[in-house]
């Protein structure tokens, strides 16, 4: 079988791979479709980010969805013909965390398409993907493209997880890539009263109105829309800073009222952050990372049409166009979310 | 009658002020002793901190007690006599944050010896105050320099009211100013399972000690001591900032486990911070500002001998010596806390 | 003006009135809607519910919307011709639960239409009412008739706060009057995963299932599909109490998860509980009683058309019709919500 | 060995057992000491409680405290001569409540002398046991028989992490068996601001008093006392119900203040509840269920001296005087907590 192997940044092959054989437990999944994260994008880009860096050649990819095509005999929560999204999460589950409920917190974690841990684990961009049945959710109505997206949107689930309850707060959301959007889409869901999102360009703002945003506002060309809500100590209850970008930091944390919370999703390396307005404030900024129960939950909602995420999806290349999906994927003009298909 | 007015950085002068006259629901207070703050030596070293400056004199002090000796004919809750700690906060009651529950987020607060408005509100280091019966909280046993710990003591409270239950938990302090100190002794009461104490220099840690810290480490020294603590993802529960410092929040950060709390009570300006690392171990910053009911529950603890503040208590000067009592209050090697007396 | 006064059980008179004049800060509204709630029903069936007793002629009624008609002076938040929801309850803003952010437990609450104080707090069933101006939301878009639903929905809402976050949660919703069938809508707003409504007579869950239950049981014929649900310790993770009922607590403790939450809005007497229960799978059950903040928000969910209540609406009368809308209201059979109309 | 077997009610008898061989992962424990607890004391009384009857003879005992004296050869975590006190919860690890982090809800739980499942899950009054090491928590300082107190103080400290924060709560406690008194110690140790405990006896409010109560009622004597506590809507913060009792757990709901926290750890069965006192005042009534990593933290409270238990330890019985040691317990005049000696 095919499969899209990075060997170092801008380094994309399609290489063939043994696919391996079923294990207790476990099904094989024809995969059907895939989207392009942030994280492969900075392998393609970059080999790497921070202190993590490519050491052998890596599958990519661990947003995908597909079909079982073989069961191993101990399975029984799956069928064949079965459209699954793959959960590319696989915590230990015997760790510390994972038996406090933190199982994204596992010591021993094994996640798809990660150079963390040497040798990497291999992602799941390839034809045929052998897998734990325990990773695979069956959905009835969502397409493989739909499905392709649970992944994320469980990551936009987990951080409005970790901010509580949201009834009618008025959030900001600071950053609208992938995961800025689908944090839109969650926060709606989870009853905010209005939705207020910033970014630098305006093409993902339109896609982000589609998704419920009450109020999108371009701070590179109109900075005071969002200055205006500082007044009286702050307007805005919830933050989630999807950027990485100390500026969409600091500019947020002036509209934050006294109590607010900041949930951090973007990964952008150190930050200055103005200490006395937190303490003054008593703003709460936390870390959210991955996904855990929010994984069944995303397949669930995007199934039974409680949410649609259908504005983010915009084009899909064949393997043999990756390179080209990731040349349009670093574009945020020009697509949202991009999906290989196989 | 006397009061203690700066009239710039340095410029300290014991000056003559009338009283004034009671006004319904007030009290006037014979104040005894009073607690040199921090916002005091910076008002003295450097005239404000710091957006706030001073614009004209001000009397200094904000952490009173002392006698009634006068009572408002509508005042029935005091006693002439009593002996009181005054609260030297004065929310408005009738904004948004007060009936919210959070007076002490008050857009209209006037908070004793304080810069931030002009005209300054004048402060309590002064032989006569005439305040609001429901500023003075009466204590029984209490003396006067511990009733005048009671409001960095419920500093001190409210941030480990902000950091939820601390039962069982591993604690870490950093920086063992009054401020830092005070918090080891609210967290033994609040049933910290341990509690370990960081500084650069050795004489407040060893008071820290005797309040109750478990382990006490001079980070100038034996900065491996901490680090150790780092394994595995960390091992702290909860972590209180006291020192205003980026190098103690980023050493504390490496050490605090998934999902850990730091509460931030130091003000330092900017400070450098490891997204990354907050967002991965999910880790929750929070601000803690001043306090509000913890006032009348220090003074209760206080005066019940609930937790015995005696260690912090250094040595007193009169209002004449009160430059060399400033002196003194800038160096943490020599006295923890330095306190007037009227 | 005429109002509507209740004499005794079943003596409902439509009288003339006084409407008063204006103090400051006041406004006059001529009222165009109002709902019946169930406490007007427990007046006008019993004179009363438990130790509260119509002592003297009391106007009924606390759901209402009408059209600013007069303004004082001195209030500037509204003009002549808004369209505003009268929000019935009137803390005092000066009592310990105030200041604390919980003016629904007010110890001085003046709440429309309630015999609970003597003199009565006279209701809002008039063709003009003088009220404070802070009593009155604006809308635009909203019709009165879907603005006399914010008091109701203020209360779920509250009930839907009381919760905690909802995301992702199976909730069961025993119940379905007016309130049970409001807190469907709230529910879904705030995230539900799973909504599951009980009651005994089929009319009223056809129209929960138009608000968004995902699927709705008659316990009278059809008791164990709801038991099912208890296997495995129970699956339901919030369960809102609306019927008052005994016996729908005991079922829905039945089929709670560990750690599950009830939700007690329904008045009902003495309830007898299984004690062992409640322990062992560490259920908890909190009370919700009228709301607060929530008023304001029900008014802007409405308004902005982001929840629909229309389905709730069944019939209105005149006021020289109310027996016969009152005699309506004791059917759940007929009509979810019958109004009146001024 | 000998072990202490029960067949029926009041039929209790000392017998020989094979005390099995060591597993990997094991070691062979000699009991030193064990408490008598109140399921003890329901199965020798009555044959068991509520739908739970011995069915075949059963070894009672949960709450163990003993010596390290052989150990597998896996096990590094022990050592030969350790004193250790048991834990008799053994979740399995596996079901998805363990994997949530709440072990206590099990479904698969095996806890020492319990007829809960059939075969009955063996207890360890014995003299030799062998049991998991991960289930031994060593100790440095503590007797065997402050040890023994560590389960009951576990379930203690369990139900204060289930209130939540303490600090500067009035606390109720109704019902002075061990498990009450020890909430008082927990309650003190997690920072209470004042603790009432009530009873209908003297005795154990007296060994109360020592443990840090601030104040004890004889209900039974003195009712009035603890209405008085009713005013302005009551004023106790959080109240922990270890009575079991009706008339306990509604005479304190009289006396909270709203929104206060009903922690029940008393099982007793069906009870009346207030349904429309627990709604209008906002009430929350929780199950606290067992213990999970309050076991450790108790070992290391009582171990470190944090908290002083000695007041509970009455007397001590050999094995051969095991009936006049459950006579005694049944007694609350005489014992606070009876132990065997083995």
């Amino acid at each position: 079988m095919r499969a899209l192997v990075i060997h170092a940044a801008r380094d994309l092959r399609v290489e063939d791979r043994d696919p391996g054989r079923l294990g207790a437990g476990q099904v094989m999944v024809r995969v059907k479709a895939g989207g392009i994260c942030g994280s492969d994008l900075h392998y393609f880009n970059h080999g790497g980010f921070g202190v993590i860096k490519l050491q052998e050649p890596m599958i990519l990819g661990h947003e995908v969805a597909g079909e079982i095509i073989e069961i191993a005999s101990d399975v029984s929560s799956l069928s064949l013909g079965d459209q699954v999204a793959v959960n590319p999460s696989r915590p230990c589950a015997h760790c510390r965390y994972c038996l406090q409920g933190l199982p994204n917190q596992c010591v021993d974690m094994r996640f798809y398409g990660s150079a963390m841990r040497m040798p990497h684990v291999q992602g799941a961009f390839r034809e045929l993907l052998v897998c734990d049945a325990v990773q695979c959710e069956a959905a009835m109505n969502a397409t493989a493209a739909q499905l392709a997206l649970v992944e994320p949107f469980a990551v936009a689930l987990h951080a409005i997880s970790r901010a509580g309850p949201l009834l009618g707060q008025r959030i900001l959301i600071t950053g609208c890539g992938p995961i800025g959007a689908l944090v839109v889409a969650a926060a709606r869901f989870h009853g905010a009263a209005e939705i207020i999102v910033t970014d630098v360009v305006d093409e993902p703002l339109a896609i982000a109105r589609t998704l419920g945003a009450d109020c999108t506002i371009n701070v590179a060309t109109e900075p005071e829309t969002l200055a205006a809500l500082a007044a009286d100590k702050g307007s805005v209850g919830v933050m989630f800073e999807c950027s990485g970008n100390e500026r969409a930091l600091r500019a947020g944390l002036d509209v934050m009222q006294p109590r607010g919370i900041v949930v951090q999703l973007g990964l952008g390396g150190d930050v200055s952050l103005p200490q006395n307005l937190v303490v003054a404030k008593e703003i709460s900024i936390m870390g959210s990372f991955r996904f855990h129960a929010e994984f069944a939950l995303a397949v669930r909602l995007i199934d039974e049409r409680k949410v649609d995420l259908q504005p983010l999806l915009a084009t899909s290349f064949g393997l043999e166009e990756a390179k080209q999906a990731f040349e349009m994927a670093n574009d945020r003009r020009q697509a949202m979310k991009v999906q290989l298909v196989f």
